[in-house]
């Protein structure tokens, strides 16, 4: 499959410019790209020229590619028009499965045949969105490109395709994000959710039972967060995290001492069995994270990482209007 | 009940002094108090040392409380002798029930009568490690307040009585934990894993089933929050990071568009039937954290402290020998 050298890419496609499509056209804008916009409300412009300025500062702050021009796009209603000359394609529209069926199928249709063509959505798998699109060479163009909110300065991407995504596609894909700036997670296969957002799920589905219970308040479910282990998720994922709370001994003396508890009541969701495979093999995959550093080293980091942290935050606290975030 | 005036203390007692009781007796120090530890480990004291002299640039970096002094600590091996003369006392044994029981029934005999007692305890109620207590009146002066580890950088302390702890007590604790610098949740009643713990909990069993499952390796996990959702939770809760995702009509727009979705396989949580009553709540807390600010104000702070955020760990991962935290 011959796919475009994404050296040469100077302009690309958004499809949609909501929250997420729009935040998207701010990301390539300042990786000093053209952005062709299709987005058929009528106040497409306005929406997106605003988003685009309050971005702009954050985005210059962590700094623009050569040539970055926060005015380089245009709004078609014609899609054919917003795909001309473009060298990839975003779709971001609404999560609503049968119109990005359609829409997936038509951008397919409309867009050379070496084009790449990524989706933004959270909730279905391209297996799912590819099902109105005949040609399989089309099917095989199209790719999960998941983002974060706001997807102009968080870098995760969720690299996954459909079944009948072609493996270079997904590839291509990958290294596309990588090339312009992204954090890029290339899974192996769909699963609902993906991976950031089952666990942010998870967390918050338990967050809404205990609102639903009585036992916490939205205000200390978030302060719980703040203040709590969301000062320690910027630096450590949850895996590192406990495994330098197990001290010298990480994460194999935390499954050890602490597996039992797995089995007490403590979510609403069931631990899996702790078999010795599954022990074993999260304990490699910290010891791997952490390399040669010793325990000492881990300790100051993350702990200069706190301070940090809270430093930055409680510096923007004090000039929101009304106080804490 | 008559309870110790708290502006007069100027010694507390540590029982326990391992990850998060060392921690406990660094922030203590840091605070100006003197500390009397209780660890029956022979290396207590060597450990100790080690701990309080890794958290002290921290500790340094976020300002000490005048006076504050790295040295004034003694460790103890007689119980009696640790608590001579300290104005509270902090229990972070194991997460052993029958030890817990043991020595909190210890504790709340040989302590004055005026002495609140607060447990570290993440895994136990306060009704089931106080049920050697014979006396109701030692028993009414025990309360849970539960730190995050590190417990010296990470403000939150969940603070919660028993079924015989006295209210003043648990009033107390919280005005007392408060006035030290933490950032206090007075839990209204016992509920297994707190709140932050239950909201950590769900995300971690998730992320095992996706290990067990081979859906997602540990780097995978840990990336996917530290370059995704964990760069906004510093700022912003759960809660509030929805309602601001759901642009200018807010959680409420969140909860009715994709409130469907909730019922979808994301995770192996169920989520909890979304009734108009739980709708509501979660709207209003929303509408009432945000308060007077605009949604422009609100996006523009949350840029800020994403952006803020990024660069702090940049700068730190840089640091770290061996590259990324």
């Amino acid at each position: 499959m011959h796919l475009r050298d994404m050296t040469t890419i100077d302009t690309v496609a958004c499809v949609g410019a909501g929250t997420i499509g729009g935040g998207w056209v701010a990301y390539f804008l300042a990786r000093g790209l053209a952005v062709r916009v299709w987005d058929p409300s009528p106040d497409a412009a306005d929406r997106l020229r605003r988003l685009i300025d309050n971005a702009w500062p954050a985005l210059t702050e962590l700094g623009l590619a050569e040539g970055a021009d926060l005015d380089a796009w245009t709004v078609h209603t014609d899609l054919a028009e917003a795909l001309d000359g473009v060298g990839f394609v975003q779709e971001s529209a609404p999560e609503d499965l049968d119109m990005k069926r359609q829409l997936l199928a038509d951008i397919a249709r409309a867009a050379p045949s070496d084009i790449v063509i990524g989706s933004s959505t959270s909730g279905y798998s391209m297996t799912e969105m590819a099902a109105a699109v005949q040609d399989d060479a089309q099917a095989a163009r199209l790719v999960v490109g998941h983002p974060f909110n706001p997807p102009y300065l968080i870098p995760l991407v969720e690299v996954v395709g459909g079944d009948r995504t072609d493996g270079a596609v997904t590839e291509w894909a990958a290294s596309w994000y990588d090339a312009i700036g992204k954090s890029v997670i290339r899974m192996d296969r769909e699963v609902p959710g993906f991976i950031a957002n089952r666990l942010q799920e998870a967390l918050w589905r338990e967050a809404l039972h205990m609102v639903q219970n009585g036992e916490a308040t939205v205000e200390q479910i978030d302060r719980s967060i703040t203040e709590g282990p969301g000062l320690r998720w910027p630096l450590q994922g949850p895996m590192l995290t406990f495994h330098l709370a197990g001290g010298e001994g990480g994460m194999a003396h935390m499954l050890d001492h602490f597996g039992p508890s797995l089995l007490s009541p403590w979510t609403r969701l069931e631990a899996p069995e702790l078999t010795p495979r599954l022990r074993d093999t999260v304990v490699a995959g910290c010891e791997e994270a952490v390399g040669e550093r010793s325990f000492d080293e881990r300790v100051r980091a993350r702990d200069a990482a706190i301070v940090a942290v809270r430093e930055a935050v409680d510096d923007i606290r004090v000039t929101l209007p009304g106080g804490a975030g």
